[in-house]
């Protein structure tokens, strides 16, 4: 399936930008009153018609719409450190969004090798990704922000991060579940992934997930996030990459709370 | 901490070939009478001194071992039918041996568009994750084999698949879970891979998991399988690419078996 992706919706049009309609109009070769099928990002599918086959910016006519079109049922943000190779990381954006992820957040903790990421690249891979994997809704990669400000910006937690919120992708949740895996050694005090999510959640819990740097996190971050109500959890006996690390903790979300849902034979 | 890998041991002796000798000596810079963390590729920790510090075969004597070092409570056969681009099923590799895998088989399948593969290459890849993540044993990289040929090959099953067998990576097991996961329509008739898991596996248990290339098995050999004991799984709602499609069958079995198992802490 040929999916392309429409920076603007409005007033029954979708509108390509110069890359989509590049390659719709040149490469594809498709020429007015075509049937295109288009993402908005938001997560709605768009049967639309080719109404300007500009090479620049090619212009659509909506016929209908699919909204929550490959969606999942919850919210989750990955909040994870970048790692020193950027391919490493850009995998992880790649993977986590065939599965399914939200949002995700480039944190930098003190001990981040690597400070600094192209959020614009990220963001071409996720699109790319869910458009491979047939999903209207693209992942936004979030500015990088050091882990202070992060667990700094969150709303406070009123109650037990176990309520209900929506899962609407505009949704700023006040109450969530929030996990922090780390690798240092008070394991006691921590359950697992698998039992924070089977125990917490419900189907359209909103989640989020920090996951540390090659170095870890310090001492200081762990206590600041568990203030700011992220429980420690760990990702079972195996040594991970920062990269698996994190695909581990999406994967986890996935088949707890999707895997065995009901779905669309079509979508596979 | 720093791995060395002995291709044999015998005698109170542990024997590196040249290249982990060139490793050791020349570019670590040990010499005689160093400690040495050496694993076998076959589960276990071996404690050594350095005793020739050779430049080709090097060879280290035998303090203490540690038997079942990183090892995980299953043992767990991927059958997975190569992509087209080679650096995905590395990557697969790779990961699959940090989150715990016994053998891996490259399999064709009549829609495969990759019939060969250096298998070489992937020992390789996956020695270099076993060290980095800390196991004592590397998976086996099997040949490659055409997906009639590997399916004729598994011994028969005699009962139904769910039954208890030893998980010793000699074990050649006439019982064991064999799923197979693909894409066509007939998902009614599917579970999810974590039903399967839950409800048929005991920690020991041996799993064998199909997967397919980027253009399915065809219904022939879903049948051939079927009739060799493998059960037709889902992988969830998501439409995933052949290697995040393995990797998701190994996480699958990660958490289902091993994540909430209480483990040592020494480990991570």
């Amino acid at each position: 399936m040929e999916l392309f992706y429409a920076y603007k919706v409005g007033g029954g049009y979708a509108y390509l930008d110069s890359e989509e309609s590049y390659h719709c109009v040149r490469v594809l070769r498709h020429s007015a009153g075509d049937s295109l099928s288009i993402i908005d990002g938001h997560g709605t599918l768009l049967h639309c018609t080719l109404k300007d086959a500009s090479l620049s910016a090619a212009v659509a006519t909506i016929v209908s719409e699919e909204p929550g079109w490959g969606g999942h049922p919850y919210y989750l943000r990955m909040a994870v450190c970048p790692t020193k190779n950027m391919d490493r990381y850009e995998w992880f954006v790649e993977k986590a969004t065939e599965l399914g992820v939200d949002e995700i957040v480039p944190v930098i903790g003190e001990h981040s090798e690597r400070r600094k990421v192209r959020e614009d690249r990220l963001q071409k891979i996720a699109l790319s990704a869910a458009k491979q994997s047939l999903k209207g809704a693209v992942p936004v990669i979030a500015p990088a922000v050091s882990l202070a400000n992060f667990v700094g910006s969150l709303p406070g937690m009123r109650s037990a991060p176990q309520k209900k919120c929506s899962a609407e992708r505009s949704c700023q949740p006040a109450e969530e579940l929030r996990l922090i895996a780390y690798c240092s050694n008070d394991v006691a005090t921590r359950g697992s992934i698998v039992d924070a999510l089977l125990t917490a959640t419900d189907p359209t819990a909103a989640i989020t997930i920090l996951i540390g740097p090659e170095g870890d996190f310090s001492q200081n971050e762990v206590q600041a996030a568990m203030r700011a109500g992220f429980e420690p959890v760990h990702l079972g006996p195996s040594r991970l990459r920062t990269e698996t690390a994190a695909l581990t903790a999406v994967e986890s979300v996935y088949l707890a709370l999707a895997c065995n849902q009901a779905y669309d034979s079509s979508s596979l």
